[in-house]
């Protein structure tokens, strides 16, 4: 099955942290090199597309460290130990939106960074929206302001560069043309 | 602007390896409250969606330790220092697949990770292929088999969960949409 598998020869731990951790891995190649690879672990997140009655998308806009800007996403968190997706996907929901949706639909999951890191994020559809009067606070270091927009307008936020994160390119495409139907 | 910056207060190296290097930022929040955040930094990478001439995607399987495991992918590859998202698409494509491609089209870039890696893709779309006779050969520890397929052979390798990363779950939706008009 695997003919390409890499097998491990050695693995040292770099760094364990709050959210990922960091280990090299001396592995053996097919052709019997040896091959050094450095691995991301991350928990996993959950994303959510949520569409409101009249048709339009919720987004997050929020200040990224990794790229030192903020950036305008679909509503995504990580997944807490044990959490299943789907509770995740309500979770995060409501505590960056405040939006409860009674329709929640799995579409798909995907690995972000398959070269260096193990992070998957399970990709649902949120429908159905309801307001919740006193929504859950999400994390303390999280600073979010919403943003609701056509597809249309989400289009333009992708040419202007404030859409910017493969989640979401995803996700408008996705609504776009898998969802009006 | 940036009304949500996070500035930051000390900056710790922890890894500088091949290909990625990991460091711990503490920040002050926008409240004034004091956050680590871990942060992956990674040169970038280039992804094309190469099109035959009968409109079949080309797409690349390969061992991802980070995943353990096999996916498909769209032909994709890191940027060396100080090249151009276009010639790495270029050269990635004849490295992983022997195509050249007469017509070669941005389409947009995106981070992969924006919580916690600084990585982009720039993705193309690649069109006029034709075979090179002797072509560059990629990195010596990279293992590749071409597959090529339809939309819809793309689709089930999605559902099937042979196609698993982000970047091609993006250029599936945008081969089966956006070229095809």
């Amino acid at each position: 099955m695997n003919k390409y598998e890499e097998k491990t020869i050695s693995s040292k731990s770099i760094y364990e942290g709050k959210i990922i951790s960091l280990r090299v891995d001396d592995v053996k190649l097919p052709d019997g090199n040896l091959a050094k690879r450095e691995l991301v672990k991350h928990p996993g997140a959950v994303a959510t597309i949520p569409i409101t009655a009249d048709g339009k998308i919720v987004l997050v806009k929020q200040y990224r460290k990794a790229l030192n800007r903020t950036i305008i996403e679909i509503p995504a968190g990580r997944m807490e130990i044990g959490e299943a997706p789907l509770v995740t996907a309500k979770r995060e929901l409501e505590e960056e939106t405040g939006y409860g949706a009674s329709k929640v639909t799995y579409i798909q999951s995907f690995a972000t960074s398959p070269g260096f890191a193990d992070e998957v994020i399970h990709l649902y559809v949120a429908e159905e929206l309801y307001a919740i009067e006193n929504p859950e606070e999400g994390d303390e270091d999280e600073f979010i302001e919403l943003v609701e927009v056509t597809v249309e307008e989400a289009e333009k936020l992708v040419v202007s560069g404030e859409i910017y994160d493969a989640k979401t390119a995803f996700a408008i495409l996705y609504a776009k043309f898998e969802l009006k139907k």
